[in-house]
């Protein structure tokens, strides 16, 4: 028993916090945890095709060991990542590549490496690196992360001529395959919805290879990094902002520093604030500063966020896509913004489809951030509480509809409720136009339900028509002394329908 | 527009990751960060007077100013901070006294920071903390954080004489008070059933004051530091413990390190293991020592956990707090464990109280980690998940019996789903304990639920037997020809009923 007084205080480092609570991260079980190094190493694959902008085919090759491990191996056709970045991207937690202000799938440089520190913790065994840059030859790297210190040890590398080009990630974990298996595949299936233009091909210890994706030939134009949206100045942005442009005034200050503020608004908005546009940036005081703050969060005069920033899916990918996966003859597609949260630049676009077979709900919500599919963690999600909010049978949602929601949320900073990046948190105004979005789509099925209703509803009638046309040819015929005549041709000829439906 | 190529890898602060992401922290927005202020500061304040075994009284206040951000000021009677650990107490994230095997309230070092770090960006003041430790004067802090290296930035400190006891943290963020007033309220009447020692006043502007707690004069033993149970290690946990104890034998090394653990078990599980158990530590492969961690995780011969280092409320205490709250005669107690997740020693308590009051949901579950109630993001969370799986309608609960679940899990590690602790994630072994809980105290109510029906059903027969009885009276005097006698008296005397109910 350790005595009470021996409690001190102490830092830990931000990977022994994450190996402390894995759980938060996305790899709380085995199952998970599989699930979870499919997801961080296909995204790195398809977030660096982009950027090069190659069409990404990425294999995955999932092996159950006997002693209960799996191995996992991700191989893209990447430009591959600079060799002396290669030890900290993957054995550093909160290194990346990412931090800019556009749209990526991944956002913290820590899914990989809670990967490898998982794989470590249960198997032991180091990530597997081999990455070929540039025209030099590929290296292979074997690393583990000094969770103590937050630190990459790199235990072997070595140059890889074989290697030709992009990168190949392997890592070995206690996992549970078999578990795991229908989550990757409804991963995968879904990020061939978000991601249509890629090819990913999946093979699983002695099983035929499955194909997903590869709908298109069309690789999406880059998002390109934007200046900051004034909204997004809380007062620590705002004071690291001012610190890198000390000597400008403040007018120049904001024309340079922030989008859709050009020297009009800049004017407005510093007379609003009553301050000289001539005054210098540093001559701010504290106090100054955080009402200055304030007022770039609330003023109404900038306009909409630049969306150059953005890569939604758009309505012919997704749409192409979902009539690959579905056979459905109603699809709609809707898309709201560029708004923003926080003055983070966002989109919000949906694609809903009509489906025959009868599901658990009605409708089911598929669940996007950034083109990444979102599987856990459902209920407490800013777009499930949303998509409840609805009353669908108002717009015609019933038995006989049943209906498949596909929500994109697209930002520079997806406000996930954990590290694991599973739930979107309620944030009120993605809310708000998270139903405005679900109420248009809704809008479109009342259409073509009402529609069908009519159709039905007609088709009703003439049944009941023709059933009373049919006795009346009996009893016509019953008069006159005749034998019934078959009417069934002269029915389809005169009234274009089939009367046994 | 920045062009693609100046984005590059690098490195972000621990500090950096949660000011980008404060929304998994428990800070998304000016409602919540109210809450979660003050939550932070009164766990801190109760774990620091029951660590010194004094009865906590804790002071919140709160006040609104007119430009939108809110002081939360709260001042607990307990030990103090040594003052050379203050700066990073409440300027460093990551850093603090929680991080050995017992249980706390806090856990990451990460909570109290995170309060500071988002009143410096919304209102740019630092946080201001007076305490007392031993017998010197107390002092004065007045703390930033640099959140780009995440390090303390003490701007003023002195001694403060006048402060004789305790510590007094202040803080002023942006924060919306009247929405936040009443889950401010829910927490603090849930902390005194989970603490019903502690008394805790809330003065809010100019309203009067409200007490909260102070049910009880017991103050809880301090939960005990203990050693490691077998299946806490991990790999990497058994290779830091080998570290620390190369030059032992195997055997002397499990007995020493690890709880549960003598000398016959140790022998045991080495034989197991086929290894000597006078080999030593520092001889065994890496190999090895992922086969030893696997088997440690994996044996069935170790005891179950000591619960020394847990400090589960108790069923008096819990109880006397539930009857100064809820007016009813239906109050039942439960205890689970303990038991270990990952080798986290456990222990599941409940509490069950049937009120005559309607509510929305039947049963309504209140869930705590640690003696912490947890108001948010409920729908996800195991014990949520666990009371769905229950049919309640099965145990008599039904419209005439509206059930209100106390549940607290306390372990040396609560598996949040994200670092707000709101919510606890899917562990099995945790999702089985509640279950066992919820259906044995279900039962309770069942018994007590079949004997008023019983009770119902004895009455109505009687009443339909004194119904008779009358009018057989009636019958007989006037066959008789006398006046209906008055036989209430004489029924209530026979049969010891009111006819009237």
């Amino acid at each position: 028993m350790i005595s009470l007084s021996d409690q001190g205080f102490r830092g830990i480092s931000v990977a022994e916090f994450f190996y402390r609570n894995r759980q938060m991260a996305g790899f709380g079980n085995p199952t998970q945890a599989v699930y979870s190094t499919v997801r961080e190493l296909v995204e790195n694959s398809l977030d660096a095709c982009e950027d090069a902008q190659v069409l990404p085919k990425v294999d995955v090759t999932l092996t159950q060991t006997p002693n209960g491990s799996v191995t996992i191996t991700v191989r893209d056709n990447g430009p591959g990542i600079p060799y002396e970045f290669v030890p900290e991207a993957f054995g550093r937690v909160l290194f990346g590549s990412k931090y800019d202000l556009r749209q990526k799938r991944g956002t913290f440089g820590l899914g990989v490496t809670m990967a490898v520190l998982y794989g470590q913790l249960t198997t032991n065994q180091p990530v597997s690196v081999v990455t070929r840059y540039g025209t030099a030859p590929a290296r292979s790297f074997d690393i583990y992360i000094d969770i103590e210190t937050n630190s990459p040890v790199v235990e072997r590398t070595a140059p890889c001529p074989s290697h030709l080009v992009g990168t190949e990630v392997s890592l070995t974990i206690e996992g549970d395959l078999k578990r795991a298996t229908p989550r990757v595949r409804e991963y995968l299936r879904l990020t061939s919805v978000s991601t249509p233009h890629a090819l990913i091909i999946l093979s699983m210890n002695d099983l035929p290879r499955e194909t997903f994706g590869g709908y298109s030939e069309h690789i999406p134009r880059p998002p390109v990094i934007v200046k900051p949206h004034p909204r997004s100045a809380d007062v620590e942005h705002l004071r690291r902002l001012m610190a890198d442009h000390e000597s400008m005034s403040l007018r120049t200050f904001l024309v340079e520093t922030f989008q859709k503020c050009g020297t009009r608004t800049a004017t407005r908005f510093l007379q609003f604030l009553a301050l000289s546009p001539t005054r210098k940036v540093s001559s701010l005081s504290r106090d100054e500063i955080v009402r200055f703050s304030a007022a770039l969060r609330n003023y109404d005069g900038f306009d909409r966020p630049d969306d150059q920033c953005l890569s939604p899916i758009g309505k012919e990918p997704i749409l192409d896509a979902l009539s690959e996966l579905y056979a459905s003859s109603f699809f709609k597609y809707e898309l709201r913004g560029p708004f923003e949260w926080q003055g983070h630049p966002s989109i919000l676009e949906g694609a809903l489809v009509i489906v025959n077979r009868q599901m658990d709900e009605n409708p089911v919500l598929y669940r996007f951030a950034n083109r990444v599919p979102l599987l856990y963690d459902a209920r407490d999600d800013v777009l499930t509480q949303a998509v409840r909010k609805v009353n669908w049978t108002r717009y015609g949602v019933n038995n006989n509809t049943q209906v498949l929601l596909f929500v994109n949320l697209c930002s520079t900073r997806i406000p996930y409720k954990a590290a694991g990046k599973q739930s979107i948190a309620g944030v009120s105004v993605i809310e708000s136009e998270a139903l405005l979005l679900f109420k248009s789509l809704g809008r479109a099925i009342n259409k073509v339900s009402s529609r069908a209703e009519r159709t039905r509803r007609n088709r009703r009638k003439m049944r009941e028509f023709l059933r009373q046309f049919k006795i009346i040819a009996k009893f016509a015929a019953l008069l006159a002394d005749e034998e019934s005549p078959d009417i069934t041709a002269l029915i389809h000829s005169l009234f274009e329908v089939d009367d046994r439906d």
